[in-house]
């Protein structure tokens, strides 16, 4: 018995990944619980691509990489503005980051979350701001699938900066062009000791009562 | 203990709820595990209205009823093509559908999910495509929310029609002007027996063996 609360309150971001293999049988669990995810009309639109090989992760390595270096400079003159004891925790984060970045091809296993838009029914296509909803029918199966990752003790991580080149990741994967990519997890059995505490805001802040900014509790 | 993979796979969409109140502590533990979630850079760009008084569940209730059975015409047009026995089951799907449209003001509480896109750093916006990346750093709360909501025993879904009037809602619910609606995500106990056996692909179908369109196994 793996309880839902417990693992879901230490699942935390994982970027040292020991390059040891996943059984096939710890990766089919993991799939499985993506399986179970809802999604809009139970259409599923969402497919996932197991990177397994040198060639590929080393192919999507090459597009996260320089990405990551390029928003990292922007995330460093964010963290020069906090408080002493925020930024050192994000100068600990840009360096997991860092690590991540240069390391992605040695995880056993890169997940590539993707979609087709033409199976969904995007309901806020038209609204005058950027279109979030199709996610809806593709990140709760990304979720479902780090909750078993930390429940089979691997570590994850949820990227999504591989969309600044998406079309060398589609290129390389063999992606059709009418598809989109959503989610970049690399997989892998922690270096340190992994899972553990998180830090988040509190339901008082996160959770309003009956009406916008009115304070839960 | 909670078992996570049991409540996975047996986290169904349930759209016939009582309206016996749901104790705060059981709203705690469901609105603790949507905080919980991961999202981009740990920002937690979203928040979550706990809609509860009458009057504010009768907006939403006047939004979405018009919405479904609108999207229900088209629902009806796809499920005549489909073979009898999926026919059978999409009726069945529609009849639910009616009576959530019918009944929703009912429902003890309904969550609404909003995000400022402000707090986030959307990698797909400036592709040749829909955008999807910003429901990354909601969509995971959302799922943790519906599973804990299963493991408290109470019926929930995942609805998006609501965006068809996203400025009605936003008006009702004071959100501000800049934010976005996700999700909305009606919770109750259950009329019936609430959540059980899911239809689902196969993982076989759903994943893709280190390049897209190899099947997994």
């Amino acid at each position: 018995m793996n309880d839902i609360y417990e693992m879901m309150s230490t699942l935390r971001a994982v970027r040292r990944l020991r390059s040891d293999p996943i059984p096939d049988d710890v990766l089919d669990r993991v799939l499985q619980a993506a399986a179970w995810a809802p999604t809009g009309g139970n259409m599923q639109p969402w497919r996932v691509v197991v990177v397994r090989s040198d060639a590929q992760k080393q192919a999507l390595a090459d597009v996260y990489r320089p990405a990551w270096y390029r928003y990292a400079k922007g995330y460093d003159a964010r963290n020069d503005q906090l408080p002493p004891e925020e930024a050192a925790k994000g100068r600990r984060n840009r360096a997991a980051g860092d690590y991540l970045a240069d390391h992605l091809h040695e995880a056993p296993v890169i997940l590539m979350f993707v979609a087709d838009p033409k199976m969904m029914a995007i309901t806020d296509a038209k609204l005058d701001r950027i279109s979030m909803v199709g996610g809806g029918s593709v990140y709760t199966a990304v979720q479902n699938a780090m909750l078993a990752a930390r429940t089979e003790g691997l570590g994850c991580v949820l990227t999504t900066l591989h969309c600044l080149a998406e079309d060398e990741v589609k290129s390389a994967l063999q992606i059709p062009e009418d598809w989109a990519t959503l989610a970049m997890v690399p997989l892998g059995y922690p270096v340190g000791k992994g899972h553990g505490p998180i830090s988040r805001k509190s339901t008082e802040t996160l959770a309003y009562d009956d009406v916008f900014g009115v304070a839960w509790n």
